[in-house]
């Protein structure tokens, strides 16, 4: 019977070793290296967190901060090394969601047997 | 080198033979086939997941529900069959946080170097 960890370490290195986190890892670096970009990408960045962290705390969002955040969007969709990272991101993120779909699945169909 | 999904299917299979996982299974099967167990721990559930949908939806909790959900916890806690169960719920949560853990460190790393 192997190991839960040791599976977890194979699954570590397989992510590393996947196209679609070197892909993902050019996009960012892409990103990161131009200074323009960079502080592009982190202004969208800082943005969407700050958004969230006030839905999740049920603070109200004013109308002024919806279309700021629209325009930062609008923005970065039109630069192609970060919207090329944003799409990156989006494949990988699918691809643990995936990965996480089948590991959760015992803990389901348990669940499920009521 | 190995493909995501296959060492995805690998982690389901360690999962599903682990110990937690089958103490898991053996603690929610005792609570399953005693119907006022049962009972008790669904109404446990339908409780904290009703209370989470208010917090996560903003709404307001009043002090009547936070004492009803304080006097469920006592209960379903002073029961042996639903308190062993929580505790193995919490053991494989662990685990499974712990893999998360493993799994999500390449792009943890990715995102540190700016």
């Amino acid at each position: 019977m192997a190991n839960v960890y040791d599976v977890a370490y194979d699954m570590e290195k397989a992510i590393r070793e996947s196209d679609e986190f070197k892909r993902l890892k050019t996009a960012y670096e892409a990103v990161m290296g131009d200074a323009a970009a960079k502080g592009m990408f982190e202004n969208f960045r800082d943005t969407q967190l700050a958004l969230q962290e006030k839905q999740m705390t049920g603070q109200e969002i004013t109308e002024e901060e919806v279309e700021k955040a629209k325009q930062v969007v609008e923005l970065v969709q039109q630069h192609t090394a970060i919207s090329t990272l944003m799409e990156e991101e989006q494949r990988l993120n699918m691809v643990i969601g995936e990965i996480s779909r089948i590991i959760t699945k015992p803990l389901e169909e348990l669940y499920e047997t009521k």
